[in-house]
Protein backbone atom coordinates (compact mmCIF):
# COMPACT_ATOMS: atom_id res chain seq x y z
CA UNK A 1 0.00 0.00 0.00
CA UNK A 2 1.25 3.58 -0.99
CA UNK A 3 0.75 5.31 2.17
CA UNK A 4 0.96 8.87 0.77
CA UNK A 5 -1.71 7.72 -1.69
CA UNK A 6 -4.25 6.26 0.87
CA UNK A 7 -3.81 8.86 3.39
CA UNK A 8 -4.72 11.46 0.52
CA UNK A 9 -8.11 8.87 0.14
CA UNK A 10 -8.88 8.88 4.07
CA UNK A 11 -8.19 12.99 4.13
CA UNK A 12 -10.81 13.33 1.13
CA UNK A 13 -13.36 10.31 3.11
CA UNK A 14 -13.29 13.11 6.27
CA UNK A 15 -13.06 16.00 4.41
CA UNK A 16 -16.73 14.49 2.63
CA UNK A 17 -18.27 14.31 6.18
CA UNK A 18 -18.70 18.17 6.17
CA UNK A 19 -21.51 17.51 3.49
CA UNK A 20 -23.38 16.48 6.11
CA UNK A 21 -24.03 19.71 8.07
CA UNK A 22 -24.32 21.90 4.52
CA UNK A 23 -28.35 22.38 4.82
CA UNK A 24 -30.66 22.53 1.88
CA UNK A 25 -33.49 24.27 1.96
CA UNK A 26 -36.17 21.12 1.12
CA UNK A 27 -37.45 19.77 4.50
CA UNK A 28 -37.89 16.10 4.36
CA UNK A 29 -41.16 14.35 4.11
CA UNK A 30 -43.65 14.31 6.93
CA UNK A 31 -42.60 17.77 7.65
CA UNK A 32 -39.24 17.17 8.73
CA UNK A 33 -36.33 19.05 9.22
CA UNK A 34 -34.41 20.43 6.90
CA UNK A 35 -32.23 18.08 4.44
CA UNK A 36 -28.66 18.36 4.05
CA UNK A 37 -26.32 17.81 1.12
CA UNK A 38 -25.13 14.24 2.23
CA UNK A 39 -29.11 12.67 2.50
CA UNK A 40 -29.90 14.56 -1.00
CA UNK A 41 -27.22 12.65 -3.24
CA UNK A 42 -27.95 9.46 -1.51
CA UNK A 43 -31.74 10.16 -2.46
CA UNK A 44 -30.59 10.84 -5.87
CA UNK A 45 -28.28 7.99 -6.66
CA UNK A 46 -30.58 5.32 -5.45
CA UNK A 47 -33.69 7.27 -7.20
CA UNK A 48 -30.91 7.58 -10.68
CA UNK A 49 -30.83 3.60 -10.53
CA UNK A 50 -34.68 3.24 -9.46
CA UNK A 51 -35.35 5.87 -12.35
CA UNK A 52 -33.23 4.95 -15.41
CA UNK A 53 -35.82 3.34 -17.88
CA UNK A 54 -37.13 7.09 -18.47
CA UNK A 55 -34.07 8.18 -19.91
CA UNK A 56 -34.61 9.91 -23.20
CA UNK A 57 -31.24 8.16 -24.12
CA UNK A 58 -29.13 4.97 -23.17
CA UNK A 59 -27.00 6.23 -20.52
CA UNK A 60 -24.07 4.97 -18.02
CA UNK A 61 -26.15 4.61 -15.12
CA UNK A 62 -23.03 3.57 -12.60
CA UNK A 63 -20.92 6.67 -13.59
CA UNK A 64 -24.48 9.00 -13.60
CA UNK A 65 -24.62 7.60 -9.43
CA UNK A 66 -21.30 9.16 -8.85
CA UNK A 67 -21.75 11.96 -10.31
CA UNK A 68 -25.07 12.50 -8.07
CA UNK A 69 -23.03 11.10 -5.14
CA UNK A 70 -20.34 13.67 -5.38
CA UNK A 71 -21.93 16.52 -7.09
CA UNK A 72 -22.41 18.79 -4.33
CA UNK A 73 -19.15 18.77 -3.13
CA UNK A 74 -18.17 21.84 -3.67
CA UNK A 75 -20.57 23.23 -1.50
CA UNK A 76 -18.77 22.37 1.24
CA UNK A 77 -16.64 25.32 0.71
CA UNK A 78 -19.22 27.24 -1.29
CA UNK A 79 -22.02 26.68 0.72
CA UNK A 80 -25.61 25.92 -0.88
CA UNK A 81 -27.07 28.46 -3.13
CA UNK A 82 -30.92 27.93 -3.33
CA UNK A 83 -32.64 27.68 -6.75
CA UNK A 84 -35.02 30.46 -5.80
CA UNK A 85 -32.19 32.67 -5.05
CA UNK A 86 -31.23 35.04 -7.44
CA UNK A 87 -28.23 36.91 -6.10
CA UNK A 88 -27.01 33.67 -4.39
CA UNK A 89 -26.72 31.85 -7.72
CA UNK A 90 -24.99 35.20 -9.28
CA UNK A 91 -22.09 34.20 -7.35
CA UNK A 92 -22.37 30.63 -7.02
CA UNK A 93 -20.32 29.49 -10.29
CA UNK A 94 -17.18 31.38 -8.87
CA UNK A 95 -17.03 30.34 -5.53
CA UNK A 96 -17.53 26.84 -6.59
CA UNK A 97 -14.89 26.61 -9.00
CA UNK A 98 -12.08 27.21 -6.28
CA UNK A 99 -13.91 25.12 -3.87
CA UNK A 100 -13.10 22.35 -6.80
CA UNK A 101 -9.97 23.54 -6.95
CA UNK A 102 -9.13 22.64 -3.92
CA UNK A 103 -10.94 19.99 -2.48
CA UNK A 104 -10.43 18.00 -5.49
CA UNK A 105 -6.53 17.68 -5.10
CA UNK A 106 -6.88 16.56 -1.77
CA UNK A 107 -6.81 13.31 -3.51
CA UNK A 108 -4.64 11.21 -5.50
CA UNK A 109 -4.01 13.12 -9.31
CA UNK A 110 -6.00 10.54 -10.85
CA UNK A 111 -8.82 10.53 -8.70
CA UNK A 112 -9.22 14.30 -8.12
CA UNK A 113 -8.84 15.10 -12.16
CA UNK A 114 -11.62 12.30 -13.06
CA UNK A 115 -13.74 13.20 -9.77
CA UNK A 116 -13.68 17.67 -11.30
CA UNK A 117 -14.27 16.10 -15.00
CA UNK A 118 -17.05 14.84 -13.91
CA UNK A 119 -18.21 17.74 -11.74
CA UNK A 120 -17.88 19.92 -14.71
CA UNK A 121 -19.37 18.02 -16.81
CA UNK A 122 -22.67 17.84 -14.11
CA UNK A 123 -22.55 21.44 -14.72
CA UNK A 124 -22.74 22.36 -18.64
CA UNK A 125 -25.39 19.15 -18.71
CA UNK A 126 -24.30 18.40 -21.88
CA UNK A 127 -23.83 14.41 -21.59
CA UNK A 128 -26.67 11.74 -21.38
CA UNK A 129 -25.21 11.13 -18.17
CA UNK A 130 -25.50 15.04 -17.07
CA UNK A 131 -29.14 15.47 -17.98
CA UNK A 132 -30.46 12.75 -16.28
CA UNK A 133 -28.82 13.38 -13.15
CA UNK A 134 -30.21 17.13 -13.70
CA UNK A 135 -33.56 15.52 -13.95
CA UNK A 136 -32.85 13.50 -10.66
CA UNK A 137 -31.40 16.86 -8.84
CA UNK A 138 -34.68 18.42 -10.09
CA UNK A 139 -37.11 15.92 -9.56
CA UNK A 140 -35.93 14.82 -5.71
CA UNK A 141 -36.68 17.94 -4.19
CA UNK A 142 -39.90 18.60 -5.93
CA UNK A 143 -41.39 14.96 -4.56
CA UNK A 144 -40.25 15.86 -1.03
CA UNK A 145 -42.13 19.01 -1.58
CA UNK A 146 -45.01 17.94 -3.00
CA UNK A 147 -45.53 15.13 -0.27
CA UNK A 148 -45.56 18.17 2.49
CA UNK A 149 -47.60 19.57 0.43
CA UNK A 150 -45.56 22.20 -1.17
CA UNK A 151 -44.47 24.05 1.54
CA UNK A 152 -40.84 24.82 0.65
CA UNK A 153 -42.14 26.76 -2.27
CA UNK A 154 -44.98 28.22 -0.38
CA UNK A 155 -42.57 29.71 2.43
CA UNK A 156 -40.27 30.99 0.05
CA UNK A 157 -42.93 32.54 -2.02
CA UNK A 158 -41.83 30.77 -5.04
CA UNK A 159 -43.73 31.27 -8.85
CA UNK A 160 -44.90 28.61 -11.37
CA UNK A 161 -42.44 30.25 -13.88
CA UNK A 162 -39.35 30.21 -11.67
CA UNK A 163 -40.29 26.37 -11.24
CA UNK A 164 -40.43 26.13 -14.91
CA UNK A 165 -36.98 28.12 -15.68
CA UNK A 166 -35.48 25.89 -13.11
CA UNK A 167 -36.40 22.65 -15.28
CA UNK A 168 -35.75 23.97 -19.06
CA UNK A 169 -33.77 21.37 -19.86
CA UNK A 170 -35.66 18.86 -17.50
CA UNK A 171 -37.64 17.06 -20.87
CA UNK A 172 -34.19 16.91 -22.51
CA UNK A 173 -33.09 14.50 -19.79
CA UNK A 174 -36.36 12.59 -19.60
CA UNK A 175 -39.88 13.57 -21.25
CA UNK A 176 -41.79 10.80 -19.62
CA UNK A 177 -40.81 12.31 -15.66
CA UNK A 178 -41.29 16.19 -16.96
CA UNK A 179 -44.90 15.38 -17.85
CA UNK A 180 -45.35 14.10 -14.16
CA UNK A 181 -43.30 16.46 -13.04
CA UNK A 182 -45.73 19.15 -14.65
CA UNK A 183 -48.92 17.33 -12.53
CA UNK A 184 -47.04 18.17 -9.62
CA UNK A 185 -46.53 21.85 -10.39
CA UNK A 186 -49.99 22.08 -12.04
CA UNK A 187 -51.50 20.78 -8.70
CA UNK A 188 -49.63 23.07 -6.45
CA UNK A 189 -50.41 26.15 -8.55
CA UNK A 190 -54.58 25.18 -8.07
CA UNK A 191 -54.21 24.62 -4.26
CA UNK A 192 -51.86 28.14 -3.72
CA UNK A 193 -48.72 26.77 -3.04
CA UNK A 194 -47.20 28.12 -5.79
CA UNK A 195 -47.71 31.38 -7.30
CA UNK A 196 -49.64 31.10 -10.65
CA UNK A 197 -48.08 33.86 -12.51
CA UNK B 1 -45.41 5.64 -18.91
CA UNK B 2 -46.88 2.99 -16.70
CA UNK B 3 -48.48 4.92 -14.39
CA UNK B 4 -49.05 2.01 -11.43
CA UNK B 5 -45.16 1.36 -12.06
CA UNK B 6 -44.28 4.82 -11.60
CA UNK B 7 -45.83 5.59 -8.76
CA UNK B 8 -44.63 2.57 -6.83
CA UNK B 9 -41.26 3.62 -7.77
CA UNK B 10 -42.13 6.63 -6.33
CA UNK B 11 -43.64 5.28 -2.95
CA UNK B 12 -40.96 3.71 -2.46
CA UNK B 13 -38.40 6.43 -2.88
CA UNK B 14 -40.64 8.77 -0.16
CA UNK B 15 -40.05 5.29 1.68
CA UNK B 16 -36.48 5.82 1.95
CA UNK B 17 -36.68 9.21 2.79
CA UNK B 18 -37.54 7.81 6.15
CA UNK B 19 -33.59 6.23 6.23
CA UNK B 20 -32.84 9.98 7.07
CA UNK B 21 -34.05 9.84 10.34
CA UNK B 22 -32.51 6.50 11.20
CA UNK B 23 -29.72 7.23 13.75
CA UNK B 24 -26.82 5.19 14.44
CA UNK B 25 -24.13 5.39 17.69
CA UNK B 26 -21.35 6.86 15.43
CA UNK B 27 -20.74 11.09 15.59
CA UNK B 28 -19.73 12.71 13.06
CA UNK B 29 -16.64 14.00 12.81
CA UNK B 30 -15.41 17.22 14.31
CA UNK B 31 -17.05 15.49 17.16
CA UNK B 32 -20.37 16.15 15.87
CA UNK B 33 -23.80 15.12 15.97
CA UNK B 34 -25.43 11.08 15.75
CA UNK B 35 -24.97 10.05 11.97
CA UNK B 36 -27.99 9.02 10.05
CA UNK B 37 -28.47 5.60 7.87
CA UNK B 38 -28.61 7.91 5.05
CA UNK B 39 -25.74 9.53 5.25
CA UNK B 40 -23.88 6.59 6.44
CA UNK B 41 -25.10 5.11 3.18
CA UNK B 42 -24.05 8.17 1.03
CA UNK B 43 -20.57 7.79 2.55
CA UNK B 44 -20.03 4.19 1.96
CA UNK B 45 -20.88 4.58 -1.76
CA UNK B 46 -18.20 7.28 -2.40
CA UNK B 47 -15.60 5.01 -0.26
CA UNK B 48 -16.51 2.08 -2.39
CA UNK B 49 -15.37 4.01 -5.58
CA UNK B 50 -12.49 5.92 -3.77
CA UNK B 51 -10.87 2.96 -2.08
CA UNK B 52 -11.52 -0.37 -4.83
CA UNK B 53 -8.27 -0.44 -5.58
CA UNK B 54 -7.47 -1.94 -2.34
CA UNK B 55 -9.69 -4.94 -2.96
CA UNK B 56 -7.87 -8.46 -2.85
CA UNK B 57 -10.42 -9.45 -5.53
CA UNK B 58 -11.81 -7.98 -8.63
CA UNK B 59 -15.30 -6.71 -8.13
CA UNK B 60 -18.09 -4.92 -9.47
CA UNK B 61 -17.22 -1.24 -8.17
CA UNK B 62 -21.18 -0.18 -9.66
CA UNK B 63 -23.19 -3.47 -8.14
CA UNK B 64 -21.05 -2.74 -4.85
CA UNK B 65 -22.04 0.94 -5.03
CA UNK B 66 -26.23 0.31 -5.29
CA UNK B 67 -25.33 -2.35 -2.47
CA UNK B 68 -23.86 -0.52 0.01
CA UNK B 69 -26.56 2.51 -0.61
CA UNK B 70 -29.66 0.65 0.14
CA UNK B 71 -28.27 -1.98 2.90
CA UNK B 72 -29.54 -0.90 5.51
CA UNK B 73 -33.49 -0.07 3.95
CA UNK B 74 -34.69 -2.59 6.08
CA UNK B 75 -33.78 -0.48 9.33
CA UNK B 76 -36.59 1.61 8.21
CA UNK B 77 -38.78 -0.83 9.83
CA UNK B 78 -36.54 -2.87 11.96
CA UNK B 79 -34.25 0.18 13.01
CA UNK B 80 -30.68 0.15 13.95
CA UNK B 81 -29.13 -2.28 16.00
CA UNK B 82 -26.17 -1.19 17.75
CA UNK B 83 -22.66 -3.09 15.99
CA UNK B 84 -21.59 -3.94 19.98
CA UNK B 85 -25.21 -4.04 21.53
CA UNK B 86 -25.31 -8.43 22.08
CA UNK B 87 -29.38 -7.90 22.49
CA UNK B 88 -30.41 -5.96 19.78
CA UNK B 89 -27.87 -8.08 17.59
CA UNK B 90 -29.96 -11.53 18.27
CA UNK B 91 -33.13 -10.04 17.36
CA UNK B 92 -31.93 -7.54 14.71
CA UNK B 93 -32.17 -10.90 11.78
CA UNK B 94 -35.95 -11.65 12.39
CA UNK B 95 -36.84 -7.86 12.43
CA UNK B 96 -34.92 -7.49 9.57
CA UNK B 97 -36.31 -10.41 7.15
CA UNK B 98 -39.81 -9.27 7.66
CA UNK B 99 -39.24 -5.77 7.22
CA UNK B 100 -37.72 -6.81 3.38
CA UNK B 101 -40.83 -8.78 2.70
CA UNK B 102 -43.06 -5.45 3.52
CA UNK B 103 -39.81 -2.45 1.80
CA UNK B 104 -38.83 -4.25 -1.52
CA UNK B 105 -42.71 -5.07 -2.43
CA UNK B 106 -43.49 -1.91 -2.74
CA UNK B 107 -41.50 -2.06 -5.74
CA UNK B 108 -42.15 -3.11 -8.91
CA UNK B 109 -41.96 -7.52 -8.55
CA UNK B 110 -38.49 -6.94 -10.78
CA UNK B 111 -36.71 -4.52 -8.71
CA UNK B 112 -38.25 -5.87 -5.63
CA UNK B 113 -36.60 -8.75 -6.27
CA UNK B 114 -33.41 -7.30 -7.28
CA UNK B 115 -33.18 -5.22 -4.79
CA UNK B 116 -34.22 -7.80 -1.81
CA UNK B 117 -31.43 -10.10 -3.55
CA UNK B 118 -28.65 -7.75 -3.54
CA UNK B 119 -29.24 -7.05 0.29
CA UNK B 120 -29.31 -10.90 0.81
CA UNK B 121 -26.27 -11.26 -0.84
CA UNK B 122 -24.94 -8.26 1.36
CA UNK B 123 -25.87 -9.87 4.31
CA UNK B 124 -24.16 -13.36 3.60
CA UNK B 125 -20.70 -11.81 2.80
CA UNK B 126 -20.32 -14.71 0.32
CA UNK B 127 -19.27 -12.58 -2.77
CA UNK B 128 -16.17 -10.45 -3.73
CA UNK B 129 -18.95 -7.50 -3.68
CA UNK B 130 -20.50 -8.45 -0.61
CA UNK B 131 -16.76 -8.80 1.20
CA UNK B 132 -15.94 -5.53 -0.21
CA UNK B 133 -19.30 -3.42 0.90
CA UNK B 134 -18.50 -5.05 4.76
CA UNK B 135 -15.16 -3.68 5.00
CA UNK B 136 -16.59 -0.19 4.30
CA UNK B 137 -19.18 -0.77 6.54
CA UNK B 138 -16.68 -1.43 8.96
CA UNK B 139 -13.87 1.34 7.93
CA UNK B 140 -17.00 3.87 7.62
CA UNK B 141 -17.68 4.39 11.48
CA UNK B 142 -13.45 3.50 12.70
CA UNK B 143 -12.60 6.47 10.54
CA UNK B 144 -14.72 8.83 11.69
CA UNK B 145 -14.53 7.53 14.92
CA UNK B 146 -10.67 7.35 15.19
CA UNK B 147 -11.04 11.53 14.04
CA UNK B 148 -13.03 12.11 16.79
CA UNK B 149 -10.38 10.45 19.63
CA UNK B 150 -12.47 7.16 19.59
CA UNK B 151 -15.34 8.94 21.61
CA UNK B 152 -17.91 6.61 20.22
CA UNK B 153 -15.43 3.43 21.48
CA UNK B 154 -15.17 5.35 25.38
CA UNK B 155 -18.64 6.07 25.65
CA UNK B 156 -20.03 2.80 24.72
CA UNK B 157 -16.96 1.10 27.10
CA UNK B 158 -16.33 -1.05 23.82
CA UNK B 159 -12.94 -3.65 24.10
CA UNK B 160 -10.80 -4.31 21.32
CA UNK B 161 -11.38 -8.32 21.25
CA UNK B 162 -15.16 -6.99 20.31
CA UNK B 163 -14.02 -4.53 17.41
CA UNK B 164 -11.63 -7.13 15.94
CA UNK B 165 -14.82 -10.01 16.46
CA UNK B 166 -16.85 -7.61 14.29
CA UNK B 167 -14.11 -7.52 12.16
CA UNK B 168 -13.45 -10.73 11.69
CA UNK B 169 -13.98 -11.42 7.67
CA UNK B 170 -12.98 -7.87 6.94
CA UNK B 171 -8.71 -9.25 5.73
CA UNK B 172 -11.09 -11.29 3.10
CA UNK B 173 -11.90 -8.22 1.32
CA UNK B 174 -8.87 -6.47 1.79
CA UNK B 175 -5.70 -7.12 3.65
CA UNK B 176 -4.55 -3.98 3.02
CA UNK B 177 -7.16 -1.71 4.25
CA UNK B 178 -7.19 -4.83 7.19
CA UNK B 179 -3.93 -3.66 8.43
CA UNK B 180 -4.73 0.13 8.56
CA UNK B 181 -7.51 -0.99 10.63
CA UNK B 182 -5.39 -2.33 13.07
CA UNK B 183 -3.41 0.29 13.42
CA UNK B 184 -6.25 2.34 14.48
CA UNK B 185 -7.15 -0.57 16.79
CA UNK B 186 -4.03 -0.36 18.39
CA UNK B 187 -3.57 3.38 18.70
CA UNK B 188 -7.04 3.92 20.46
CA UNK B 189 -6.21 1.21 22.85
CA UNK B 190 -3.24 3.11 23.88
CA UNK B 191 -4.84 6.25 24.35
CA UNK B 192 -7.49 4.30 26.51
CA UNK B 193 -10.42 4.86 23.96
CA UNK B 194 -10.69 1.36 23.49
CA UNK B 195 -10.66 -1.07 27.01
CA UNK B 196 -7.05 -3.35 25.93
CA UNK B 197 -8.60 -7.25 26.46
Amino acid sequence: MDMERFERQVRFILELDKEKNILRRTHLSDNGRRENDAEHAWHLAAMTWLLSEYANEKFDVARTMLMVLLHDVVEIDAGDSYAYDPEAQKTAHERELAAAERLYHILPEDQGTYLEDLWKEFEEGKTPEARFAHVMDNLQPMLLNDSNEGNDWRQNGVARSQVEKRNTHTAEGSEQIWEYMKKIIDRNVEKGSLKPE
